[in-house]
């Protein structure tokens, strides 16, 4: 994060809270109760808030006074974009508190994201109740079902409206952010009390600020188990090659997080580190010196990886229905690369490729995704019910806090000069650079 | 099995067993005991062996003499053909029952296959210790690795005979089976006293006369979890279709397994049931109509379905290095004809498509397949050690017997007529024809 | 088996099958199909039927005609004694079986086992729906409750009756058969046209004639994760030593399976061999032996070994609900005995005791189990549609056949001469004997 | 924490860094670098270190100067108390981090704990290398074994002096931690130059300043399998109870992590909050309405909840070789008041007792443990050959940090009037108090 740049942590808010809560609770917090941005005993304070004190954070949780009358109030989540582990766990925790904890008995649910707010799909809205969510969580993916793609910020108000829902809870990556952002500014124009509260979901865990999104720990667990089998497979033939592809599409974390938990990679290809594949520094070079030595290889590659060695062979850059830029894919491209330099050498090989990510990411989430996404919702609903708005509830230095939507962008990068990185190379033992 | 075929189920032997079996047991069997081919009340005596006595089958266990004196005795074991749960099990299994209860010490692993036979390759043998293989059934694959590919049966010989093996373990499939009767062959014509013993391996769980094949317990609970996935990701998204593809060259045994297993598949697609694509009673139109009543679909199908599809565009039929009809890649077809399909009627769905066998067949065998091959390498030492020869070792009826390797081929189909395809019919929901 | 005991294994029958079955399959079969009792080629003519042709079993599977109209016939399940993996397997085929092939949709659940049919408790019938069936494989134990203990005969007709039940299915062990029985003969002897059909659980194993009880599978794979959990906790400590108590109330079967499985244990205690605690050939002297050489050891004792080494210490034999014998409990007593022993040598142990029988038999059934049990549920429609009664469908030779209630009894035991017990001393090393 | 006690968190140290670091990298850290101890925006300077700033935590990470001569170097790993996931995770780390990147080839693993310290009880020791620990995290437990009890602190160092050892690392609890202080208090005193290092590893997660523990998050996962089968259990009979006891001596904080990952639990019983078994409010009248309302009940009960019920019953307190409070068995004993309350009642009830504790420790770690268990050790590694001595590694607001080992102390308590423990009451349903 650059130092220079000015940060604004202000939590947007539908206006004074006059309702008690009906939580009565001794824990409630307050809007005062802030955390400093940089912890650093020497840099707290370099960065500064409009009010001249250091850049702090909103902490998040229960507030004795509410914004929403519980009894009178109407919710309803929706959930975008790709699968991930613990959705339906947010979607649990969310109806559950909204329930059982405020008294707030009217929530729907929006089926097939974004698409469900606009009348042309006639999509039907889910009642939500805690007997229908109650054993959710046992279950992968999304009980709302989701889609991917942009819709008329316009309409999706005035569905909003028009179902008088009062807080909508909103499950998505950083382009649902990003339309999450202006459907509050829409509603902020037209001056309409209508919160909204992102719960950020990314199973890349590449969420700028944020300490780990939910699902990142199921994936890596369930990533091992495939990587396990490529080890298997590349040990089980004359020259064997065991390839995975792992999601990763700005950023390497599941991939290094995954070859971190198993010894068995040793390879760990990430957007963050480009390298050559020809060339005596080449990773087809250095592939071949490790296939001679020790007759097997696994290589992990995240979605990524390698792209700027794809580019020169296509038109212009296309974007999926999320306006994610739409990959190359590198998982068959490098199998064909290597299988090719191999033939080439008259070097019999036998390569296995193994794409996973559809097995990795509809699975229910294991117990400690199953927790956090538990508090995630439980501290959205807090917000909400607060008259919070334009805001996501995240986990930073392990506190759970506030952020304004726009403060939050994809892209974190694992840092290829930092610790972790250098954990992989040495447990992979691949060379720091394969650029010639 | 044509019922008017001429079966020989006598077993070659090396010669006569003088020598006292070390195990001193109570409980020996003789080559006496056969079970009867057709146990049918009605039926039994209609198949005669040569001697007018009802067709049966050499019972499998341990003989009071022995051919082999354990003391001068050199195994080997091999294993061939691609990777399948439980083959370090078998491995195990062989070296303990030879080590701990003949006292046979002296056993190596030949790597890579039929290759490890052959100088050129330079592949070293491995001494196979107690210790050494004590562990192994918790990994999958093979510790002594694999290949495809047929190799000089005259070479193979020699090596045996350079490396003076007395019995020589074979873990390979179809084709495997052949190379070992050809060798067996070569070992009779040459007057050698070697023993060849099968133990059959095929994923697909598709040799005749044999019950089941070990491999396939395992391979069908793994297949399992990736249809979960594979519902999970079609109720995700808006039309979403779930395609897995699953191992079943010539039979769709796993792809019935797993689909009873489990109640989420729609449609399954085995080579047993040919189906058109186009047409109203066509998978295509089906399908259709099944998305728009249900809006997802899950849909499994075996490697083998649906090739005749696929003839058309191609030249000359190819094999693989192991003989194998090299089969076209139904999966991404099938993939590109349902969008291509939608894609044209402007229907938007969302395929997901899942290729899990590299991580189905790479795993560890499961408990039950795991007990399976440790009685499958056990069987096969007391037939080795009694000068039993151009054998395998199988279970039929539920008892363990003796095999000719002539009479073991693969391509053992499901019956479209029978019982357990109506129970993959009724629990799909799938019409019985998608025929035109 | 004794050879010399009369068998009949006649099927009794409500009367003649008039109706057109609704299958309209191509693969009937007929009451005159049946396998050999003994497939053995010298012997199988050894025990002769009534009718004087060699003794034989009729084989299940659907019928062309039907004693039951399928638009009138109202079905029962019902669930008795401990818990099993796979029992919610077995009612989710009959329902299907019965709903979507037979076309029969009067189906209901009687809960809490035979209580269920006993006014006086007032346990409410559940109606069973494919809706309600569809995903309960997923589920462990039984959707429908179950109950032990012994209810008046009489009573349980009498409610047959009066809610027009035309087939009760009934899954449970032994002592539910023994129950069954006398409900069919109450049956016959009202001259009531009501078929009974047993689906035989235990997960002990231990049925007779039958090739494998549904759950067992599953069993020995969850056990094997306990015995891996001794194993770690014995090798953790100095002089550490794991003792698992396992199922098998009279035969060894989950132990020496579980052993089988496994390479890690030490010693296998189970009913069928019994061994002494004191003495020089004694267990104790044995294990203290062990522990010398070894420092760490695991032991797996089945639920009923050693009970004649507790016999001294108590009164009057005790049985429970449903008339087992109540056992000793092995385990603790083991525990204390091996403590007491080393206590008084002054060597310091480390005894970690686990029973995981409960985390066992309450799991989902494996993929395996599932399947059997698809088939079973199957099986046992066929045969009540069918008018037979009093019977229970098994597996034996691997085919599927139905068996004369009265003929089944549990505690088959483990061969202590056998190749099986053989592979269990070979795998553990300990001694053939541990008797002075 | 209590805010007005004196905090100094000055690490200790052996002497100046005078050696280039060989990992030449780019992110090193200094001794100046330090996080906040308390980051809340109001509060981070009430609390002052000695030199006047806000009270700080130096963080852990490389050093580009160290305090060892690599070349020179011998180190030594101990793993002390109970088995918990993760241990061999960290040896692992430890002797990769020591080996591959700061070039240590002398490494050695200190068998069963401080007792392989003591000559009398002959254990050896055992050489460290990559080789021996690359797989060692795919198994449970330690491979250099534990145990329990004080050693003499002398003979202690005497043995590390005898030995060469230059670095210690010490794996185990609170109480380990205690025994550390002294060691390193010895070393101190006589003025040798050696650096000991705690990872600190309880299972309970209940350290105080310290994020998360070891092993905390793979327990939780293993825990809800154990609830999952109490649940079916409990559904499976008439007046079915599942009773859990899992581990928690002085708090609840796997038992409440366990019931917020799982919605089947009924009851959470924990030591933090007390409660009463007889009277109106007490527990058991509380289960019986439960029971009677929906005929089954979960109830989770964390080892060290209700002793002050069992006081009464026994002489003096007694400790375990450790130190620790040899505690009450709370689980049988709630077994047998629960039963005995509803035979009093004459209400019958089915109790099913489930203590999984070893089946839980003894797993190895997931994937999340996996990765976290490397950091710890690689952090450990950075600080010990910096000369860094009588501290521990571990996490604070996310960050890694150096504590000194007299701060650490176990018993962080899960807090009654929390937001987790009121989730906690939301999923259960049980009262807020069960006292009368």
């Amino acid at each position: 994060m650059n130092q220079n740049s000015t940060y604004d942590f202000t939590i947007q808010s539908l206006g004074e809270c006059t309702i008690d809560s009906p939580l009565n609770v001794s824990y409630y917090t307050t809007d005062t109760r802030r955390v400093l941005f940089n912890i650093d005993l020497h840099h707290y304070a370099d960065l500064k808030a409009p009010d001249g004190l250091p850049l702090s954070i909103e902490i998040a949780g229960p507030r004795a006074k509410i914004f929403f009358d519980p009894a009178k109030t109407k919710a309803a989540i929706v959930t975008c974009g790709g699968l991930c582990p613990g959705i339906n766990d947010v979607i649990r925790a969310v109806v559950m508190e909204l329930y059982h904890r405020y008294g707030v008995q009217n929530i729907i649910g929006i089926k097939y994201g974004f698409q469900g707010l606009i009348p042309k799909y006639r999509h039907e809205v889910v009642q939500l109740l805690p007997e229908v969510v109650k054993d959710i969580h046992a279950i992968g993916g999304s009980i709302l079902s989701s889609s991917r793609g942009r819709q008329d910020i316009g309409e999706m108000v005035n569905a909003l409206k028009r179902m008088n829902i009062d807080i909508l809870f909103c499950i998505g990556g950083d382009g649902t952010m990003r339309a999450v952002e202006y459907i509050t500014d829409e509603i902020t124009g037209r001056n309409l009390n209508i919160s909204v509260i992102g719960i950020p979901k990314t199973i890349d865990n590449d969420l700028n600020l944020i300490q780990k999104t939910f699902g990142y720990d199921t994936a890596i667990s369930e990533a091992v188990k495939a990587i396990e089998c490529a080890h298997v497979e590349a040990k089980g033939a004359p020259m064997g090659v065991g390839l995975v592809k792992i999601m990763g599409r700005q950023s390497g974390h599941i991939a290094t997080g995954a070859a971190l938990a198993l010894s068995d990679v040793n390879f760990v290809l990430i957007p963050e580190v480009p390298f050559d594949l020809e060339g005596d520094n080449g990773f087809l070079k250095v592939l071949e010196r490790r296939l001679l030595l020790r007759n097997h290889c696994v290589i992990l590659i995240a979605e990524g990886a390698g792209q700027e060695l794809m580019h020169h062979e296509d038109g212009p850059v296309e974007t999926d229905a999320s306006g994610n830029l739409r990959l190359h894919d590198i998982g068959p491209f490098l199998k064909a690369r290597i299988e090719d330099y191999f033939k080439q050498k008259a070097m019999e090989i036998n390569l296995k490729y193994i794409d996973p990510s559809y097995t990795i990411r509809s699975v229910p989430a294991n117990a400690s995704d199953s927790i956090y996404c538990g508090a995630l919702g439980q501290y959205a609903v807090h917000a909400g019910m607060a008259g919070k708005t334009g805001m996501l509830v995240g986990l930073m230095k392990d506190e759970y806090v506030h952020l304004p939507l726009k403060i939050i962008a994809s892209g974190a990068k694992v840092n290829p000069e930092g610790n972790v990185w250098m954990r992989v190379l040495e447990s992979t033992g691949q060379p720091p650079s394969m650029k010639n």
